[in-house]
């Protein structure tokens, strides 16, 4: 039996078929899979295609779906129709598979095709008979349009029987071309992944409807290894030091990650073992670790890791509860310490996309920042410390129960306390709000130094200043035995070190590229500091550039939201290698510059 | 006890074996492993070897296969003798199993490049400096020059310590683009890989060095699937039939081909889990029950199986005893009953790319035909049923110890016995030739029927013309009580069936082609009975087309060769695939004119 030559526009292609094959198989051929989120029922229409040739006698499904204007034009449900003769056919973009889901980055909307590595499709094949008697798997790989589809050898063998006794309808889940499995008849369940952004001090978990990229549930908890040690230097020199160390790091943070999985899976009131996917997005050293293969390298120069580019795992190799033939996915790193969470930033941001210069910042335990110009990118690594995360202030502590995390100096001083309850520290917000304010009121001079300017003599704020030399402080809040939280002369220093750090980086990249401050269109704040800092206080103690203040942006945990974009779209996931490698790392340590920026960015404005 | 150097001839190859080694094992360590067909006792004469130096005395079975001209040249045969000291060894090329790099397709040899699947290369590294910070894997990858490189991450883990430990020079054993092993410097083992030929009833094993190609090498024995059916249909039944039937079969298979493995690894001295990739070529029942997938649809019309492409599977997944994380390649079929054997011997034999019409006969349980013109193919597969190996024949029987495997009818009958037995039973060649000389002699009509001309009356072949009706035979042999071995009616007509279906299938395929039997260029005989049958004989019982007996050549183990070069050769496993696809096959159940053509064949020339 001859093949017919069915040609698709506008592409042109030409896909060829059996007679009686469906319009979909032979679309698929074309490379056009059309979308059936009804699964080939005829009852949501997001199939059409339109015959410009030949057009078959519409059906009744066709006739709810069209006005009679429409099906004289050709028009017709692609998942109806099979194929007799050699036709044109036209196949709108909106039917092709990739439904669109608007995603939200700061004050814009970003359109994402639902189009996930993660697949599952029901598909009806046509019997075998005399004059088409292709094997079973031939038959499978036509009818998804996937010519290497894998079938793994254990789901081979139970092909030929399921095949028969579901009457040839079965429902696939795949993973790029490998198949997870294959059940009977048309099963309604959605694919389902997880998005992880693993943080060095937070990870957050997102599980997802890969059909139409709904979040199911959300976890969120420290990450584990913050037992050991809080930052990703001391992590790396754990692995490198101790016996078994990098295996107690590994074991806790995939521990943690399972029991999130669970967590999220338990929410949703699905199964964890139905999950097919997980997609981390991380700094480097955390997706070294997560993966169990040893950060040393990064601990010396010239912090070469065992591997950068985006990472397949199977599943079966990480005892993460999820579906044995699933698989991880780890977002692709620029270089050593810009990890796939800074790429998952570009993705979520469409930084490369934006036409005037961008600056991305994501202040976390490190900073990194990356400049983007007319699809040029620029970026560095900042060793910022994670002053803002609590550490090295003497009453420094996370944004938990009891934390200052809002303070406003003016005339005297107010504070907001998380939690409701009294205040036994402050986190970095606090931290920010608390040094610009007394730079406003004259209580620390650029340099950083506390000092009482003598027209505050005998004010309340007067008061607050205690203390000489090392032991000189401002107190923020009282408590009944005494000071409760007050900030020393050395917390400030070291606030000084971290926005400098940050804002030497940045002025490195503008320089690179040839940008001055002011030419800045937007400046997006990313990670989940970035997301709590108040803008005029950021501004305030120069920690970002000098722009209006309207051109600073949150964009909330741009990580995160990059995982979940690799995990819903394979396009996205190409994306983030590009970007990775279109990317241009420059190198701070080794910037002659960058000491003596640094320096300068230690002054506060 | 040190080891003895043999020098083999005219290739100057030498191997070094222990004293009291077989002159057979030394030589196929040597890449010529000597052929057996009688096992090695000595009475077949095909495994002679010429001692160049130092002849041992002759032994009672070479004074049986030699004259003495050639016993005072040192020819000896090689089965029966052992090697005591130093010596130069002929070996002529008839004497040797299959050939390395160069293929005998009838008068031509075809070269093959050896660039297999499973590779084993040796790389230095540049270590990272500030200028090159690339990760490890980007490194590894592009140092082998495979972007695509697939590294599981339990190798990735070792890769930093290992790259660092011994000094950025690894040795890397890739299977496609899969990484099984790295090891530290230069590894100067070869990459090794086994080739199985499954038949219905025997299975052969090579193994072969992939650096150059030497076969190290070679098992063979019944397929243990034997004991529990003779033929492809009987084990598909068993599989229908009885609860566990796949299960039982699969295993006996797959436990044997892992103890040929061991075999063929012991004589080579190599560790079976060094052996990185296994090459199957079978007919599809074969392949399917190997693979564990259940051969059912091939029981019933239209005989479409769960697979028919090349299928790769993981090592781990069957038991053979190689490297974990090897593979093993099943050949592509063509369709049901036109297996993985039959595009191997597509392979082997270069059919597609001869000028001349050519045809490919494969005769074994199953016939299969192929008809190349023009490089344009057509297959067809025949159930010529299994008289040839001696089932359905009264007292038939494969060839082994005690078989009758040459039949001469001059007057009276001289027959050839294999093994130095008392003759019981005939093999196919003998039942070949036995009608053949039956028809010569006009004891046996162009109908078949048994019957004494008049001119023969009161000759010595009257008096073995015996019984009636029913009961009416010919005797080929008597023993010292009565009858040994006769031909019964019955057998003829078994005959008759067998070679007509062949006759028929061959007249089908050469007018789908419009080729008239005597345009046929060659007439190539492939599979163990093709090798041994006598032509002017199978001419006579119509088996082969009526061409000059010149045109019909021996190919030798056309699907184990096959098997061999998809093993030896990426691109001939493409070929593979490529020949696979572009053969038409011919439906002889569907095709109207076979019974009438198959009426006709049964009719003697």
């Amino acid at each position: 039996m001859s093949e017919l030559p069915i040609r698709f526009e506008p592409s042109g292609r030409t896909a060829h078929v059996l007679p009686g094959s469906a319009v979909l198989e032979a679309a698929a051929l074309a490379g056009l899979p059309i979308q059936t989120p009804c699964g080939g029922e005829g009852t949501c229409g997001k199939c059409r295609v339109r015959f410009l040739t030949d057009p078959p006698p519409p059906l009744d499904a066709d006739r709810r779906q069209f006005t009679a204007a429409q099906l004289d034009e050709g028009w017709r449900l692609g998942c109806r129709h099979e194929l007799a003769a050699p036709v044109r056919l036209l196949v709108p973009a909106e039917s092709v598979y990739g439904t669109t889901q608007q995603i939200l980055t700061s004050d814009q909307r970003v359109n994402i095709d639902v189009a996930p590595a993660l697949r599952r499709r029901f598909v009806k094949l046509a019997p075998p008979t005399l004059e088409d008697d292709r094997d079973d798997l031939a038959r499978l790989r036509a009818g998804l349009g996937t010519p290497g589809l894998h079938v793994p050898v254990e789901l081979l063998r139970t092909l030929p029987t399921l095949l028969r006794d579901s009457g040839w309808e079965v429902t696939v889940t795949t993973l790029d071309d490998g198949v997870l499995n294959v059940s009977p008849g048309r099963d309604p369940a959605s694919p389902l992944g997880v998005a992880f952004d693993i943080g060095t001090t937070t990870v957050v978990a997102t599980l997802m409807d890969l059909r139409d990229g709904r979040e199911l549930a959300v976890a969120a908890r420290l990450n584990p290894q913050v037992q050991y040690a809080d930052d990703v230097v001391s992590r790396i020199r754990i692995c490198i030091e101790q016996p078994g160390g990098l295996d107690r790091l590994h074991g806790a943070i995939v521990r943690g990650c399972a029991e999130m999985i669970a967590e999220t899976a338990a929410k949703a009131r699905v199964a964890a073992a139905d999950i097919g996917e997980v997609v981390v997005a991380g700094n480097t050293t955390m997706q070294l670790i997560f993966a169990g293969v040893h950060p040393g390298p990064l601990g010396v120069i010239p912090f070469a890791p065992g591997f950068a580019q985006g990472l397949s795992i199977e599943a079966a190799v990480l005892p993460l509860g999820i579906h044995p033939r699933g698989g991880v996915y780890l977002l692709p790193a620029i270089r050593g310490f810009l990890g796939g969470d800074t790429v998952a930033g570009l993705l979520a941001t469409g930084l490369a996309e934006l036409p005037g210069p961008t600056l991305l910042i994501d202040i976390g335990t490190n900073g990194e920042i990356v400049l983007a110009k007319a699809g040029r990118m620029w970026a560095a690594s900042t060793a910022a410390g994670p002053a803002f995360e609590g550490a090295r202030i003497s009453q420094g502590m996370r944004a938990a129960v009891g934390a200052i995390e809002k303070v406003v100096i003016d005339g005297d001083v107010r504070i907001n306390v998380l939690g409701d309850a009294p205040p036994v520290g402050l986190c970095g917000t606090a931290l920010i709000d608390a040094v610009a304010g007394l730079l406003r009121a004259g209580l620390v001079e650029t340099t950083g130094r506390l000092q009482l300017p003598e027209s505050l003599a005998g004010t309340p704020l007067a008061a607050r200043l205690r203390g000489e030399g090392t032991q000189l402080r401002f107190v923020l809040a009282e408590g009944p035995d005494g000071e409760a939280v007050a900030l020393t002369q050395r917390d400030i220093r070291e606030l000084q070190l971290a926005s400098g750090a940050i804002r030497a980086g940045i002025a490195i990249l503008l320089e690179r590229a040839g940008v001055s401050a002011g030419d800045l269109e937007s400046v997006f704040l990313a990670g989940a500091f970035g997301n709590y800092v108040r803008r005029e206080n950021a501004l305030r103690i120069g920690l970002l550039p000098d722009v209006p203040i309207e051109r600073i942006h949150f964009v909330g945990n741009a990580a995160s939201m990059g995982a979940k974009l690799a995990l819903l779209s394979q396009p996205a996931r190409e994306r983030a290698e590009t970007l990775a490698r279109a990317t241009e790392h420059v190198d701070l340590s080794a910037d002659m510059g960058f000491q003596m920026k640094f320096a300068d960015a230690m002054i506060f404005p």
